[in-house]
């Protein structure tokens, strides 16, 4: 009788951690890790860094290469070998190799589906030219440093202005090009922060050489040689560019899974149970491909942040591996917080913008403060506030930081707030250290409390 | 019929936030503010950053001077009155003008006890030297100031290693002075600070040429004309010196409320209910000089910090305007939660330290993390951790970060999760943001919270 047989599809970053947890919780199995491209566990949110110039190599954001990983948790590691397709019923995988051309069954005991998401390119801005690049494979970081080393400077377009376009924006800016940004919307991040607070990202923008544009592409020139031109836009223009960065989205992966009767959301993402077991037995998905549940509405939603990567990994890596033996991990319920540093500025959100709650159903009120980072007798940075509440239950439900101190870390407190369902109450009640060269007496967080109280309070 | 009198005893922090808010509660009252000081209103906790030379002159530290405080909130202030008696029987305070010794008998209607604590020097450090500095009230302050204007370099004594002690090194070593610091229990902090981080802040301090002795101060020699020559330790030594800034503790000032009879604290402290009244009617308390209830054990305790002092200063105000009218604001229960900073050094805590959860006779654990405060891959520094959780119930009850970034912001996410009664896994499962310039992948916190559930849970 062969030995149970866990494999893995996705490599990035919930597929190492699952096939290391697996390893951890069942010493015994044949594991297996299958991954399309040609690298595994690597740091995607680190792309940035070295595509702005300031690693040595590309090497510094792989944690483990291929050999390195498999030797150190006894898994066999197979690259450029693509799933297309998986039969539920016999439990098996289609795979073919892409270097060879080959293809192949492989049966498996229990899968753990960590496809993860890609760029999302729309169809205007498809062209075949090397100057319009994507962020978010290391071969994409590869392609885009490279472009960086042969031409040191020029302008580039940022096509989008969430999470990637502004990593974008950083990174070129760092490697001394001049970036034009498109926010179709006229908002940054617009999933995560109000338009108040947009503003201010947006004066920052503007204020470093960066121009905004609150116009969508709709097309591209390219010229016969596969050179960019031009990008052209909504309002009618054409913005002359040397390079596009196409930032306008990503979308699950779960082609495999639907194709295999896997139950999904119409949105994208494969429904998993608490346990993250998908709707087909001895199926696990974790990562972004995997929905997960909000705490503060019980909705399911896609929140493709490493953390949940990781965590949700671990968790489906041990369910694969225990099957229906002992207590199953569970994978908490999730509040969307995340903090981007553009320059010297730091933007954070948590939780629901007073936009997205409204759409919602939620019944909320919310109140901006421009409050400082330390005691105005210190060095110190505005730092902008923008807090969330339910008006009936007066629970905080978001918050939103922007500033050149202390923005990012900020928003766990409330995202901790958040979590454990305080009401603005509690937020005003928080023993907020006071330290004059890193704190304000009244910490920005406590003076937004105080303002959101008066407003419901109506005084 | 005369107005209703407000009295509110004490000028610093809790006194003028009782005096404000008191006059935002009822319009029409009549409120005395009486200072035994010349001054109110005034940041003790920003005096450092004064006598280190970084501000112009000591009135930025007041927030309001008695004529400005006195027109915003129509409120009479008595500077220079020190209140010797209080009758509770006839409610009349008994005072004294310290400019004339004249002495006056005042009525009141409501009385609020504001009068903080003071700086407790042992009788062998109680010198006849203008070389023996305390740092407590802004008097200290100019004249602290004024010995480092007639001497820009030389050698000081600390004596004693909690906040005041490491403002006082962290402002002389900026003035340019050499500091040795006596921590007699050969800890940093002994009351928020385990050993294991204690240590870390020693290393810094020794590294940033601050000597650190375990020593206690036994004495002190005084030439005759009032200089001083040296501190005798009880190791037998004789550390020869310019100054000493004694720094061994404070004292409530809960004499005049002792006097009349009012329930006080065996270790120090006014009594008080949730809505801060004494046991005595008509007589409220807050900020240093009355005692909170701790949300983890519910035992009372002093925490002077001054945000609880602005924050029960609003209650007792409130509360004593309003008399029996209306729901009482009710003063939060607190978690002792503090930050300090010495040069680039980020100390900071949160709840209870391990020794001091085992002698109030908790079950606890701990455990130490050495992570970063950002990604490998960008500037970074280390970051040290320590978690403190009960047994039994996995609930989070302490948390202490030693770090030159992210350690002060860090604190208040802990002090967060202990209000709520958070549990190990919530701390686990918390969305922290990683953002790779600002924040590592797996943030400092979920690395200490992973730790200690392996410690719990024996794997």
């Amino acid at each position: 009788m062969p030995r149970k047989r866990i494999v893995i599809v996705g490599g990035v970053a919930a597929g190492p951690a699952a096939a290391a947890e697996a390893r951890r919780a069942d010493p015994s199995s044949e594991i297996i890790l299958v991954e399309k491209g040609s690298d595994i566990s690597y740091s995607a949110c680190e792309m940035p860094i070295y595509i702005a110039g300031d690693l040595n190599g590309v090497d510094q954001l792989v944690r483990f290469d291929a050999a390195s990983f498999a030797g150190r948790f006894d898994v066999m590691v197979r690259l450029q070998t693509e799933v297309e397709r998986i039969d539920p019923d016999t439990r098996h995988l289609e795979v073919r190799d892409a270097s060879t051309g080959t293809r192949e069954r492989i049966w498996y005991d229990a899968l753990v589906l960590a496809t993860g998401m890609r760029a999302h390119v729309p169809a205007a801005l498809q062209a075949a030219s090397h100057h319009v690049l994507t962020l978010r494979s290391l071969e994409d970081a590869r392609v885009f440093r490279g472009r960086l080393d042969r031409d040191p400077t020029g302008h580039a377009v940022v096509v989008g202005a969430g999470y990637v376009g502004l990593d974008g924006v950083d990174a070129l800016s760092r490697a001394g090009w001049r970036v034009t940004l498109l926010a179709s919307s006229g908002r940054i991040m617009a999933s995560g922060l109000d338009l108040s607070m947009s503003d201010h990202v947006v004066q920052w923008l503007t204020g470093s050489g960066v121009a905004v544009r609150p116009e969508r592409a709709t097309g591209l020139d390219v010229s016969p040689d596969g050179r960019i031109k031009a990008v052209r836009t909504d309002a009618g223009e054409r913005i002359g560019c040397d390079m596009v960065l196409v930032a306008t989205g990503t979308r699950p992966n779960d082609e495999l899974a639907r194709d295999a009767g896997i139950s999904c959301r119409d949105e994208g993402g494969i429904v998993v149970t608490d346990t993250l077991q998908t709707s087909v037995p001895s199926i696990w998905a974790c990562g972004d491909v995997a929905a997960f549940t909000d705490v503060i509405t019980g909705t399911v939603f896609s929140v493709p942040l490493a953390l949940n990567a990781f965590r949700s990994g671990r968790v489906a890596g041990r369910n694969a591996a225990r099957g229906g033996r002992g207590r199953p991990r569970r994978m908490p319920r999730v509040v969307h917080a995340a903090a981007v540093s553009v320059g010297n500025l730091e933007i954070a959100h948590t939780g629901w913008s007073f936009d997205e709650a409204r759409r919602a159903g939620l019944d909320v009120v919310a109140a901006d403060v421009r409050h400082r980072s330390a005691s105005s007798n210190a060095p110190n940075r505005p730092l902008h506030v923008r807090l969330v509440v339910e008006k009936k239950s007066r629970k905080l439900v978001g918050g939103q930081l922007v500033g050149q101190e202390g923005a990012a870390q900020r928003i766990n407190t409330l995202t901790a707030l958040i979590r454990t369902g305080a009401t603005i109450e509690d937020v005003y009640a928080l023993d907020y250290v006071y330290t004059p060269r890193l704190a304000p007496a009244h910490d920005p967080l406590f003076v937004a409390a105080r303002q959101i109280q008066k407003i419901l309070d109506g005084s």
